[in-house]
């Protein structure tokens, strides 16, 4: 959907300005994103912008490229305007200039003159799309052409402290994501295609002028964390786990889960791992504040589900202990939540570590904790997920039963009596104040 | 959605022998696709795997290749099997080998060997996407390597011609597009978002386990031909264009336009260019014949829209010789219908020439005829769309009269009172017997 929001253009203006700001002299080159071709040239997926594009330039169209001047204290938009045959296909569309003014952008050059604008100094972020590297390669003239650590971390500061005018568009769509749950909760019974609970989601994001964020996670299988598989059949008894968010036409998302029982009630282990799930959450919830290392939130956050699956009986020993040990991991496989903002990873292109991580909190290698995308203090303006949860996995236990891992946490007699309990999660999007 | 959809193994290995029978030696690389990124690296759309790579080996999972070697009558798969810990976040996965079978290929090799099967002779197919150039590239050792003319020759020969299996599907794929543009025609009503429709449209075609083959063009102002907008209002006397169709787990498509007034009734100016359209329709239907070049059926077809316009007052004067002379490009800017099956617009990744035209049947380079994806003689077993229109583009109007163009064939004057008038499709699939 070609969008038509723009933030007052003084916004743009002053957060290139600030970025500036950052630098004593050089040139960066945002790459906005081209059509994504599905299985012929011309079929196209649903155009998605480059985030740190709509972020500096506000443009959502396709085949665009900015150039920011720090010397010069100048941007340049680089873009071709429609031509009279395109409009038959596309419509009119909106003057470059035109939109460059929404941007506050003075300057706007045929698409051709961008090479002559960018060298091998201009400093650019990392690919993410194969059309990334295929452009970068013929502008810089290289293949080994190196993104700049520097433009990372300034943009990763800026971004990561969430404006008012941010707050309002990410409020909007996680209230959209919220409405979006309830619609699929209520249609939810046995009988169902998981499939078609994904229709009564994209019936009701596309209600709101919205689309979703990323694929949706609509499943009774919800131990397997990215699954994608809509085929399954809801029985009585199952429980549905539904992780799934819209983005609206400004590119702020929403990121939310749900675990809920078909029956409307869960059994009684059901309703203890459930629980168990949920005092992480509230745990996360109360805990999450500025000035905490998020890593110390996951584990923390870790040592309520351990104590929850102690009392459960499929772990034992004491639960500070469990978690030290990783003994949690059996469970527990995946970070207890990330950045959000424009991307539903906020900017995980960039590379997880750039953004959840300093260097003195770095990432770790453990199965489990390495993980977790985000590691570092928490700031306010901070937007992030948190998102505990609790999954039976079969061939983990018998991985980490074969290794004779964690005997001494994990009662593997219980756990295997439960192999098929599936998977829980909750998981919601927080404003750090 | 992971596919689980398999045609009987024997399929697989008879399409390959008929492909393997054309050519006297050499190698076939067919390249598989990879997951697409929409913001970040692991932000994905919704996997497509390539058409050639379906048809021909059928498996519907990311970053595989296959090899046909001519000489040793052999296909070779590459991809690597699941880890452990994938499984955590993708869920237990069906072995290669065993999906290798399904396919009846014996030889699988990880994908790491591929590089070792190809060298500077292997034929394969045109890139469409940026990662086929890049892996080719990586592949073949030069940017510059060409795609085998005499390899599409041979596939478009093959696939051209559906067999029973895949009319089964097509036929599927139709009846549920069919049933989709009802559920859309029936929940239309003014005061209504064009996007609601695509969510009523997403609904529907997600209950039927099937998702959009395209992105469905759902507006207001169908004289926009690909029009990808959905935030217009539906108003009492707007006449809707629903171009939208679904594809199934195999692949196979439909493509279908329905164009409705909102008010349930079209006003008589709307009915007259209506019927106007269907009577270009119904002689489509009537003339798409084996042995008829399509071509043919296209002008065939625009004399029919030219009489109805002359009567409807817009264009004037004798509706072949306004059609030689290509005044009806003025109202029908595109081709009458192109090949469907696995792609809507069927190896459209191969060069439209290739699949529409012959060394005796060229590609016209006129206004209008040059947008005809397909000219050359109908055969037994195509699978095509008819898909006649006349849509007002007031920009078109403006650009003819002020070049002087077709003054003895359209009558300005009331065309310039109409100019909003809008646009009117209606299409069909067809198997041609």
């Amino acid at each position: 959907m070609a969008s038509n929001f723009f933030f007052p253009s003084e916004t743009y203006k002053s957060r290139r300005q600030i970025l500036i700001n950052k630098f004593a002299t050089g040139k960066i080159l945002l790459l906005g994103n081209e059509e994504s071709s599905v299985n012929f040239e011309d079929n196209w997926y649903p155009f998605r912008q480059d985030s740190t594009f709509l972020y500096y330039i506000g443009i959502n169209l396709p085949s665009m490229a900015a150039i920011i001047d720090i010397d010069n204290q100048e941007t340049i938009l680089f873009g071709d305007d429609t031509s009279i045959d395109m409009v038959i296909w596309t419509g009119p569309q909106t003057p470059l200039s035109e939109l460059g003014q929404k941007a506050a952008i003075q300057k706007v050059l045929p698409l051709k003159e961008l090479e002559n604008h960018v060298d091998k100094h201009t400093m650019f972020l990392p690919r993410y799309r194969p059309e990334h590297t295929l452009k970068l390669e013929k502008l810089i003239g290289s293949k080994d052409a190196k993104h700049s650590l520097p433009l990372i971390h300034a943009i990763v500061s800026q971004r990561n402290i969430k404006s008012e005018e941010e707050i309002v568009e990410l409020d909007k769509a996680v209230s959209i994501s919220a409405g979006m749950h309830k619609a699929v909760i209520r249609a939810a019974k046995a009988g169902m295609k998981e499939y078609e609970l994904v229709g009564v989601a994209q019936k009701f994001a596309a209600d709101h002028g919205t689309r979703f964020a990323y694929p949706a996670i609509m499943t009774i299988h919800g131990e397997t964390l990215h699954n994608h598989y809509y085929g399954n059949t809801l029985s009585e008894g199952d429980v549905m786990l539904y992780d799934g968010g819209v983005e609206l036409e400004s590119g702020y998302c929403g990121d939310l889960t749900r675990t809920f029982p078909v029956s409307k009630k869960f059994t009684e282990l059901q309703a203890a791992v459930y629980n168990t799930v949920r005092n992480g959450y509230l745990k996360a919830r109360e805990i999450s504040r500025p000035g905490i290392a998020y890593k110390e939130v996951h584990f923390e956050v870790c040592k309520i589900l351990a104590a929850g699956l102690i009392e459960i009986g499929w772990m034992k020993g004491n639960a500070e202990e469990a978690v030290n040990a990783g003994a949690h991991t059996m469970f527990f496989q995946h970070g207890l939540g990330h950045m959000m903002g424009l991307d539903v990873h906020d900017m995980e292109n960039f590379g997880e570590n750039y953004v959840g991580y300093t260097d003195e909190i770095v990432r770790s290698t453990e199965f489990g904790s390495r993980s977790l995308r985000l590691g570092k203090k928490l700031e306010t303006g901070n937007v992030i997920t948190n998102e505990p949860g609790i999954y039976v996995i079969p061939q983990l236990i018998d991985k980490f039963q074969s290794e004779g891992k964690f005997k001494a946490f994990i009662n593997y007699e219980t756990l295997n009596e439960n192999r098929d309990f599936g998977g829980i999660r909750i998981e919601d999007d927080f404003l750090i104040t």
